[in-house]
């Protein structure tokens, strides 16, 4: 019998990844993950972790260079993703700034990483669709909150299609919040991020 | 005939994790790796595809959490390893607050991931002692250019058995510059840095 736990709070965009991830492969619902009692931090380790362990749909490609770009992705997004959270957190002036850093960011996304692709890595799902996966499910509602749309399919058709794709996967379709709840949680988080600041 | 190729201006500690690697794995000499015309940048993803491509010495564990730990650690040191670069760059008063922050990272290396292990991976070279391989092949030169040490045998038994044990290596031994050109290349680098501050 195996035993598998991931323990996180209100599942924050990087515990999501894993969760996707443990759907994908082992339709287990549950960023601290331990396996048979031995914990593991980080959710990119946790991912290829995961994909060691249960080698059903694979999140890496067979290919070593194939490899190397989902974990340049991957990295990518966990170093240079700061202005997504700038952008949720801006207010007033600071809107014009942020929203153009993430167009900037979006931008590399939709021609350097994803190109013709269906997905990151491909046909199927793999480790950088997981590590961008926050995008598809909760930028959108993040724009709402701002008051200010940056992901125009007019200017990402390709991000958009690959939004779709990814959203139409029964592993994640089954573990997305709906667009109520995420906009509470969201709205909550950020008034909590303000006032830690001011006090 | 494979070819492999490494750009990189004058070896960064992050170029020097990949020469060291392709040394234990194929001696070869030459971050970006360029292998049969097929690019891979960021140092630590060119660990893990030099890892794969190359099956000899390897530099990650066969079980999965030791992996996941190894991963860990290297994640760790590219993402906190900050206080190294201050310290690097510190003058004056500066000195006091990043050694102190430097002492800490150090000794959450000494403790959690080391330990009493010979190397971070265990009895051989791997993923983590190349990301960490900085600390054992400059950090002592950075110290004397600064006019502080930390690092005292002391305080830190294990990680300077472990600087000795890395620096034994015959593939590492072969690929450290000795203790006047890094000198002279980390003085010239400081004064090009702040010259650049201040212009």
């Amino acid at each position: 019998m195996e035993e598998v736990k991931l323990f996180g709070a209100w599942p924050s965009p990087y515990g999501y990844r894993v969760i996707w991830a443990l759907e994908l492969k082992v339709h287990k619902k549950i960023p601290v993950l331990v396996h048979n009692g031995k914990p593991i931090a980080e959710s990119s380790v946790i991912l290829e972790y995961i994909d060691e362990t249960w080698p059903q749909n694979p999140l890496l490609s067979e290919d070593p260079h194939e490899r190397a770009l989902a974990r340049f992705w991957t990295k990518f997004i966990d170093e240079k993703g700061l202005p997504f959270a700038t952008f949720f957190m801006a207010d007033g002036e600071e809107h014009e700034k942020s929203a153009k850093e993430v167009k900037d960011l979006l931008n590399i996304l939709e021609e350097q990483a994803l190109g013709e692709k269906k997905f990151f890595g491909g046909d199927e799902i793999g480790l950088a669709d997981l590590a961008l996966g926050f995008i598809a499910s909760s930028f959108g509602v993040i724009e709402q909150l701002v008051g200010v749309k940056v992901l125009h399919a007019n200017d990402f058709p390709r991000l958009c299609n690959w939004i779709n794709n990814f959203k139409e996967n029964p592993a994640i379709k089954q573990n997305l919040l709906n667009h109520d709840q995420m906009f509470v949680y969201y709205k909550q988080k950020k008034e909590m991020l303000i006032a830690s600041r001011t006090t």
